[in-house]
């Protein structure tokens, strides 16, 4: 059975990769692209690496006829996200890519994004897109936020070792490093090959980037008391890709073992042999999420390291996972493609 | 139905190629891996890119039971290739990478490779691998010898203005920018990261490199008379892609339209619109090739521009087009992967 | 003795790397920096890696006393250029690095830039820059027009040729490739890393480069006849640097001893042994040209490959070299640094 | 007055480094390079991009003359180092840029380089070669060891940190991303191009890197009890620069306080004001470190960030800075160079 799939913003990154990995996906079928600014455009014009596939004309939002839309996936920039999607059918089955639905909390929202949540009650009923661990909310949602790329790494390098106690709360420390592709194709002078390519630098170092607001939302709310993570990322010259080096107080055998066990039967999340670590381009441009164990000379520490495509399992392809599940067709369905590699 | 498929060669850049577009491919299975100095190894320990793959344990040469293989992919290095596919069950369907099996005239191969080649039977009976050109020889081969990933780009180019005559056969330059995962995994000084990242240089120029020997056998014996080209290939600072800027003296909108009238049923070969360019990075990762035409000022100068992945329409990709000829499979079956950006 | 500079449009690649070059000059001393829109700031704000040295604040070129002012480089878009040259005061000693300057003929200028030129007396009074063929002209002038960067490249290869005569006039091609710095630090998509990195492209082609205006009037001046060139010029991932690879007819051997003997005395400018090719990591940040000829398989026809930093040689140190000429100060002074490498 | 220079194993990347640096210091003056297995070739054939110097041949170290040389660097790989800096003149002055004299305590030599150390009594003679904290040492000492590149980082960081007690000595962590030349030009898979572009990893994590011997040996000597901290570098995609981020216990704005206090007059160590962090890019190709300091959102959690430039000041730079202590000459000498950008 083939659904008709609709992609909001389909002129960013995320809307691109949305359209690469539905190409390949035996049940989806694309039946309107939105780009409001190159309204009008073929999606050719706008991606040329696209130009191969027979693609709807991009379109503004307000021309697309959804009684013909079986699912939205929404790559919008947040805040205008909110508008977009209380503007839209209230029975439309929608994937969010953005932040506007990830927190929980409206006065979570505020702090983080420095304005008043419009969509209050959207919010409400939206589900964490996180599908290992939202499995079945995601499969009867008709709202899945998509989460942070790098909330998505640091949680699946973690969540299992906090649900079941086998570290230390209060000592949780994430240095990220990041590809380019998760700042978007904005226009700012830090983002060109000039002065990106060749060097390395931390950005919203000391505890202000907005995925904190994620880790603390979930990680609070799986270990039942408030956990505060440390969060340094770190922007790297590569396009694609995020390495999370996570540093934890446990043992690192039974740090591995938990994940190992939690992991068995997931087909996307792979956990390496012990003392195996993971490299960014053993993943890129899959939906695989790579994790390795190491334990420190320090007895006690352990050091837990995932890697993942920020715009594959990091975004879009996390959302086609999620609009599987919604729509009724097999998990990992149009999602198995290899990395690539060189 | 599913075919057999063995990979004698495994552990470079082509041969991963081959297990990467194949795991996505509904008719082949691969039933067999070798690599001599790895034998033992599991193909994820040598591409931990390919570990989420059931894949065979990694064999010599001489322990594969070809019996049960209805078409092996021969990724070895050259004159090792004429040994081993000697040695091969002589009803066993191949497809050769190397460079072994392109050139019809064994004085051309030691011309070009620099010592006689030890199986002329076989280089007789092999069919040139360029699919587009040779595709009723193809269906029927049982040894197809792959091209050059350069030679390919350039005749994708130029193949049709030669044959139909429309461009000067004494003037044609090609001025090709290549990516380095063409020059294989082998460990030299200059394809260090330290080294050949942010620069470029030459390479084989003056006539010297040996994907000349196919050009010239190629374009002269669709020309009818000696054809040769001129052709300056250079490095660049990217893993994959080829750019071959081809200057013909010609009419540009016949140059153009000779183009697009020959490909316009071509799966995998797009010729853009008039004065439009294509880039590498459009066709990373994907079996397309793209080609765009612009005219010079200075009237009757034109230049076309061919853009291709080197391992996938270049050398692996290319290979498995010509399986799915040689094996009853529809042609583009496997290959429909979109390019990946960014 | 040391004489005071300044330099206008402070805030640009080429700006910036005035300042580098200056701070090891010992007869220069920076006394003003301009750039309007970051006026009151300070040149470790907008650029981190000179903070080390102690600089101006940056200004508004109208808050410049210019009476304390030996020369100026004016580091400006072109147009705006024109404007701003025009207001200074007569008597000062100006190095231009934009294109307002670099054409004799208003005609010229207008047909490249599309508009008219607005101050067509300066235009005439300027001195091409190129200083290995202006040296004499350029120490006694008021005004100097810096060279395009790819258009200084290509002249290296060309120049001694044509004034000798040993090549074919009608038929001279440059295909070029630039690294990204020669844009400049603008803000366009094309520009950015996720989209430049791992891949190449042709822009301008087809005769469309402006500084084929400087080809042509520089080629035509010296032949005494009109020289009309192809040129095609390729954006690369790399930050800096310009290899032009020059296709001509003409012996290679004479080629080659002709540049040799040129360029014999030049302390710049370095011809190769014959048929060694240079590589533009070998003159990265230095304001050295190395130039390499080689003969192709092709009798009469031959390939001279020229390499240059764009920001150095290419611009900002050819500039300074002029400054040196024009204040009486030894060529070569604070220009000997060798390149970086890796 | 001109000092002589030897530099034994000049076709590295810190031996070419050497000579860059060299050829702009007024006061050495290069008289014997060595590379074994290159004796007899030109360095312009080893590493074209210094061919516009006059340097003598490649000899074998057992050829040269060491009665005329003032100062010999050694840019040898361990273990050979042992070997040749015994049998060199007991009254030459030697700066070591290997691992071989770092470590005090023969036992600590033997536990991370995995053999004995067979030149004990050199090895009592050596003073560790962190200029800014061994000044006086160096200024009068025979041999000096170069630190390790990621052990100079780190230290900078560090050490007023730990000398003043105002951070937790037993959880100190440094998270580091280094360039690839600090591998140095050995032929590697995972060196390639191909291979490391695109991506990164963490490596010799857990506690085992070597550098971690000279961390534990400073650390505690300065702390006066056991320090041990955890390490974890990472490989990054550039050719040049270190940046460790290091997380401590301690007020942020002491920690910030003691660092600038402590380097207000160090020529190369520049503290950024306070939450303003360093970019490896800033300092690409110079001897310039430059240290940032924010605060975690959690109370009493504070990182620090160090960068710097591993050929120069993690190695050559050092080394010369303190060559010019020995020889008494002004310490910045030759070493003011502008950091290069983009």
């Amino acid at each position: 059975m083939t659904h008709k799939i609709a992609i909001l913003g389909a002129s960013g990154y995320t809307g691109a990769e949305l359209v690469r990995l539905i190409a390949s996906h035996p049940e989806f079928e694309i039946v309107a692209l939105s780009a409001d600014r190159k309204a009008g455009q073929s999606m050719a014009s706008v991606f040329p690496f696209l130009r191969h596939l027979s693609l709807p004309t991009l379109q503004k939002i307000d021309e697309i006829d959804f009684s013909k839309v079986d699912l939205a996936f929404c790559a919008l920039p947040h805040a205008t996200t909110q508008v977009v999607v209380s503007a839209l059918p209230r029975d439309l089955k929608i994937v969010d890519l953005s932040a506007d639905f990830r927190l929980r909390d409206p006065a979570e929202y505020e702090k983080w994004y420095g304005q008043p949540h419009t969509a209050v009650d959207l919010q409400a009923e939206a589900v964490y897109g996180l599908t290992e661990f939202y499995r079945t909310e995601i499969a009867s949602a008709r709202l899945v936020a998509g989460t942070g790329c790098n909330a998505a790494t640091g949680q699946f390098a973690l969540r299992p070792l906090i649900e079941t106690g086998v570290i230390d709360l209060d000592n949780i420390l994430i240095d990220l490093k990041a590809g380019v592709s998760g700042a978007g194709r904005s226009l700012k002078e830090n983002l060109l090959h000039a002065e990106l390519s060749g060097g390395t630098h931390a950005y919203s170092a000391g505890g202000k980037h907005r995925h904190l607001g994620e880790f603390d939302q979930e990680f609070s709310k799986i270990a039942g008391r408030p956990v505060h993570i440390q969060f340094t990322p770190h922007l790297l010259p590569m396009n694609r890709g995020i390495l999370a080096t996570t540093y934890v107080q446990g043992d690192a055998a039974t740090v591995h073992a938990t994940l190992a066990a939690r992991y068995a039967d997931e087909p996307f999340l792979e956990v390496l042999p012990f003392a195996t670590l993971p490299s960014t381009r053993d993943i890129a441009g899959s939906n695989f999420c790579h994790i390795g164990v190491i334990g420190d000379r320090i007895p006690g520490k352990t050091i837990v390291v995932a890697a993942l495509d920020n715009l594959t399992k990091g975004s879009s392809g996390q959302a086609i996972q999620n609009a599987n599940l919604m729509l009724g067709v097999a998990e990992t369905t149009g999602l198995m493609l290899a990395p690539i590699f060189p």
